[in-house]
């Protein structure tokens, strides 16, 4: 199978890479690098350090040969776009290139168009060129749970039943985003839908919790690594605490902590998409999956984290600081995750286990994380308000 | 109260400058004028010829002094957009600055992308303007009832109640765009919903139907003329067939043209716009309306326009061409209405009457209509089949 990876040079994009090789697979990716410019812009870096692409690549060609190639391009580039597709001619193509960060998209005006325009234009000239010269390939495109926003409703897989005044439809479940990047990946499903019903189009969207974790098999030396944000605007819950913990600066909790999410360990998250590239839609439809293992509340998570670092001699303290998002701390939530489960999908990993791999890998690198500590915590509100939070030197 | 008309040299915002400043508001007006470069782009001009917009203000300035002003740029420009907004300090924006054509956006890649990228951006800097520079101004943002699409359902304004698994919710109507364009305007009302709940803006996103007619009462000479559009692209079905009932071409009813939509005179839909400025959102609410007077058949309308065009002494008749629009020929269409008649809209004009006001004014100007007669019928195939249909010169 030929798999292109828009988005390689990144957190996932690069695992699958080294996962899709290793299974036989020929493949191709792209990337702007803009991941590691942007969170160089707001201050940090990678706690685990990534080789330059040229570095990686030299490495990979060793192993795999003509298997793998990489362009550097941007999506919203008309015409790249089309020469990938047209070129390449994938069977699959997973599109992880997207702006990731809702708080990046917070920061101000030029952010937030900055998000809805690379991902919203990107994906648009995605689907045309997939449309245009290779109608057949699968897209498989990463959207995220926090499309569905928290809702007082069950969450189902994408579309749900209803009645309205005697008459039924199924229809798309509503969307309540919590930020202008969660926006534009609700823009982006839209989109995808359009063309799965203009065009014939194949496509799964997938709707995936919050990633953790540092390793996946096929990260058997340190060449092989892939990037891990623990920063406030583009680290996630689990590993952002993790990253603390080694450095003893007191997990960051928002508010009461009682926000729950779907999580899902980096190796899981890796066979799932392999797991959709192997069993793809039918030609026409578009298909969405909740992909995510289990649901945690933040502070338990954070509890989880200190008990087991803790465990390991580190001194974790948990502290529970103003809440710069636009989210419910206590509400119901209880999402369908069944449709992978179905194809095959079996967790493999627990997140205890996880934890305690994380903050060995982390504090091999604790004196990256301690140099880029300013930007463990910054002081974007995302309602405007700006306050500036004082880092809270740990003791 | 002081307006600012974001698209003025348009049909709509030209007849709404007109009617805000008779009634004694302060406008100003923006437009980067690319609803006549675009026309212009698919071989076809304004039926009824519109002077340019210098001698538009020379004409308006002598009468109204400096409550009328205008400035040329594009809401894609961040500093333009903040700058506008900044500098008038409006009570109201009503936002018609958009690619408004949904075959436009079908044409090919480039313009699906440039229709998302003007409307999407363009409408999330000026909510972006809004808030840091006049955020007690209340967005009037055009959207159109194409958001919704042809659901097997009754379409309520905006919001609806459903329950599932035993949990009760109001959510969004669900939206069923059938094109680049319409999805960009469901793109549009997610980011505005977004930015009333985000900042506590006021809008009011109107789901408008289809807009017909030559004439408001503010168009008392040729100098006041607003543009109509008579080509497959830019011109609608009302408008349309007038258009070809004055140069005998034959009506072009695509398909069985049993599709059903809401229709508005131009008349009417300046006096709900005019409305909704007076009886503004509360702040922090997102207010949707369906903005229409009547239902009708596609196949009806063209019965109509025939009907009352041979009392005239015109030779008319009706051709089902092939589709090239991804709809539903006969559906279920029943759309809630009754916001506005709430507010106080009482519709002021009758479709027959305003026909028969059109086929007058087009009759003066139809050699203009038959010097562009090629534009009447495309070529444009909305799932990219792009048939040849040729001319029929109808004898």
């Amino acid at each position: 199978m030929k798999v292109l990876i828009l988005g390689m040079d990144g957190y996932i994009g690069w695992s699958l890479a080294l996962h899709q090789l290793e299974r036989g697979n020929t493949v191709c990716g792209i990337d702007d690098f803009s991941r590691r410019k942007n969170v160089e812009e707001i201050g940090s870096w990678s706690a685990i350090p990534v080789l330059p692409m040229k570095k990686r690549m030299e490495i990979l060609k060793k192993e795999y040969g003509d298997k793998i190639s990489f362009y550097e391009g941007d999506l919203v580039n008309t015409e790249f776009t089309n020469d990938i597709i047209k070129n390449f001619q994938p069977d699959g193509i997973v599109h992880l290139a997207e702006q990731p960060s809702a708080p990046y998209s917070m920061i101000d005006q030029d952010h937030s168009i900055y998000t809805q325009k690379n991902n919203v234009i990107g994906t648009l000239n995605v689907v045309y060129a997939i449309k245009s010269h290779a109608p057949k390939a699968h897209l498989v495109k990463l959207g995220t749970m926090g499309e569905y926003g928290t809702p007082d409703l069950d969450i189902p897989e994408g579309f749900f039943d209803i009645e309205f005044r005697g008459r039924k439809a199924t229809i798309p479940f509503p969307r309540f985003a919590g930020s202008w990047y969660h926006w534009s990946k609700v823009h982006d499903s839209n989109n995808i839908m359009f063309a799965c019903k203009l065009w014939g189009l194949k496509s799964t969207d997938i709707m995936q919790g919050v990633v953790y974790g540092t390793r996946i098999n096929e990260i058997t030396d340190e060449s092989r690594h892939t990037r891990f944000d623990f920063d406030e605007i583009f680290g996630t819950a689990i590993n952002r605490f993790c990253a603390q913990a080694v450095i003893n600066h007191p997990l960051t909790v928002y508010g009461k902590g009682g926000q729950t999410r779907g999580f899902l360990a980096l190796e899981d998250s890796i066979q799932c998409i392999s797991l959709l590239l192997d069993r793809p839609a039918e030609m026409g439809e578009y298909r969405v999956v909740n992909q995510f293992d289990e649901e945690y509340k933040v502070s338990e998570l954070a509890a989880r984290v200190k008990r087991i670092g803790n465990k390991k001699g580190l001194d974790v303290n948990i502290e529970n600081i103003e809440n710069p998002r636009l989210e419910k701390e206590e509400h119901h939530y209880k999402a369908d995750h069944e449709k992978l489960k179905s194809l095959g999908f079996k967790p493999t990993r627990h997140i205890d286990e996880q934890i305690d791999v994380m903050l060995e890998d982390l504090y091999t690198y604790k004196d990256r994380i301690i140099e880029k500590k300013e930007a463990i915590v910054q002081s974007l509100q995302w309602q405007g308000k700006h306050v500036v939070q004082p880092y809270i030197h740990q003791t």
